[in-house]
């Protein structure tokens, strides 16, 4: 009997004190709230809000909503790792801009060309490979890659409290997608492993794609042509062209998300609509409309009106990063 | 107890004879084996040949392989329904070709244009509209549309064995897509009610979307532009893009399937796939290498080298479409 006592204490002392809590890196408060009240709304079966489960569709930003998009976007610093790892192949780089300014370490001065020059970058490092070694070489990166800031992997970067609402809602019926304006190809490889969201839900921005041989094998090869920038407007366009229905939550950071909070949130019925404002200069950044990262101006006036809910970091999250990983 | 005896009598009469038998419409054969075959040895946990449940993406043409695309492609039909529909708003129509043969009766005249007649067609019934009103125009049009040649609903005409076959993949683990050369949004209203295959599990060719304001509200607008032709080498574009993975399963009934069906089987481990040959010229139709619609030539060619199973609907099914409905 004795044994059994102390085998119940022990089981008592690994639940958390938060047990129950589907939120609980979350403080108490209007988000907090917001969000539990709308998924017990929507999930209430003989309720007025009550939603079937197969139009339980909710779509969540990534860069800055999901992770963390500061000093710079992690897919640029991918961009500009590639550059300096291609470099030995292309030895006219060295007298070409805007990879000679890469390479001297000179990130501004490249940008100096503008969007010409982030296009150049873009294709010399996300085309003209196939989509088996693409994925290898963004998995490869991925797994050892960090924030110049902090000294983190950008993985362990991503929001605790982020998590614990993509889990609330699956437990709760929802089909949770990344819509992001990232490149589709550079998320895929890991969302699952880091988010729970396989790479059927990923939704990004595109290169054209062809399906051709290569050494006697199909392959799909990635082409060094736009298909789809799936930001501001492209948004509500990516989701339509790949989920076909319109969400009713949304999750975003930025003026990027805009158009995907208002799309989702102008449907009938029940809406959710939810900013990540960053406001923690301390445990994280704080930046918001003069940003060159993640800008937020026309998104966060519009809130108000539309009903969509701003979440202040500094006050409404306990925790920022995954325990262990702060 | 005589009761009890009683109900228990009822309900074994009420439990078919083919009960344990996922696939009853299909005779036992070479065909049924080979999937069944392949489903146990993908799901048996402990297997050489196990895939895990993430991994089981199946994918399905739609038009001759879910149901009868003859004596027209359904999509195409709808199209000349459309054309006749909106010819009141068009009285340039009555001189214009290909609409003026259209409207008179005489299909092939209009198609003697060739592809940018077929163009024309669509573009005229496909776009300038929003997406919601597409859906809408779709729903309607497909509740009472009929074959020209059976009399029955198209969405009567699907094939029983392989709804069978849907949903002994999805009891599996299996996600089950469509994947089509009709058009995403011309499949996507019904799917999930005739075929069990939500909206987000549609692939299908696009037209380009833009995301605009109309009378106050956000809006989806269908453009008169092609954005992917998801056939023959398209498919595999088309999956990569939606799925951002390969499949592990293939099914398909013409050339048009080729590419997919090859991408399919050429990747690692376990591997299927499966052409719906129509040889039934009394209970459906019998084409292939020389059909105008659904040509199969250079796959059934294929297929034993590249160890795709082929289905004779003659031999291989014991019924072509759902009880009550043939």
């Amino acid at each position: 009997m004795r044994h059994v006592i102390l085998v119940l204490a022990v089981l008592a002392a690994a639940i958390p004190a938060t047990a129950g809590d589907p939120l609980p890196s979350w403080n108490d408060g209007a988000s907090k709230k917001a969000i539990t009240d709308f998924v017990a709304r929507v999930t209430q079966a003989d309720g007025a809000d009550f939603v079937p489960v197969a139009d339980r569709i909710a779509v969540f930003d990534n860069d800055g909503t999901l992770w963390a998009e500061q000093p710079l976007y992690v897919q640029f610093i991918f961009a500009l790792d590639r550059v300096k790892a291609l470099a030995p192949s292309h030895p006219e780089w060295k007298e070409k801009e805007p990879f000679k300014s890469i390479l001297e370490g000179k990130v501004e001065a490249a940008l100096a060309g503008g969007e010409r020059a982030i296009a150049e970058i873009v294709m010399a490092t996300h085309a003209g490979m196939t989509t088996d070694e693409f994925e290898k070489i963004v998995t490869d990166w991925i797994a050892t890659a960090r924030n110049p800031k902090t000294g983190k992997l950008f993985t362990e970067m991503v929001y605790q409290p982020m998590l614990e609402l993509l889990a609330h809602l699956r437990a709760n019926g929802f089909k949770t997608y990344i819509v992001s304006g990232g490149g589709v190809e550079f998320m895929r490889p890991w969302s699952e492993r880091v988010y729970g969201i396989p790479p059927e839900q990923v939704v990004g921005s595109r290169i054209k794609l062809k399906y051709d041989m290569r050494d006697g094998k199909p392959a799909i090869l990635r082409l060094p042509a736009i298909d789809l920038i799936d930001d501001g407007p492209g948004k509500p366009v990516g989701i339509q062209e790949v989920i076909g229905r319109r969400p009713i939550a949304c999750f975003g950071n930025s003026d990027g998300d805009f158009h995907m909070l208002q799309w989702t949130t102008a449907g009938d019925g029940p809406r959710f609509g939810l900013i990540v404002h960053h406001t923690d200069a301390e445990r994280e950044w704080a930046y918001d409309r003069k940003s060159h990262v993640g800008k937020l101006d026309q998104a966060l006036d519009a809130a108000p009106k539309e009903g969509w809910t701003v979440v202040d970091m500094k006050n409404d999250w306990k925790t920022i990063f995954p325990a262990g990983k702060e």
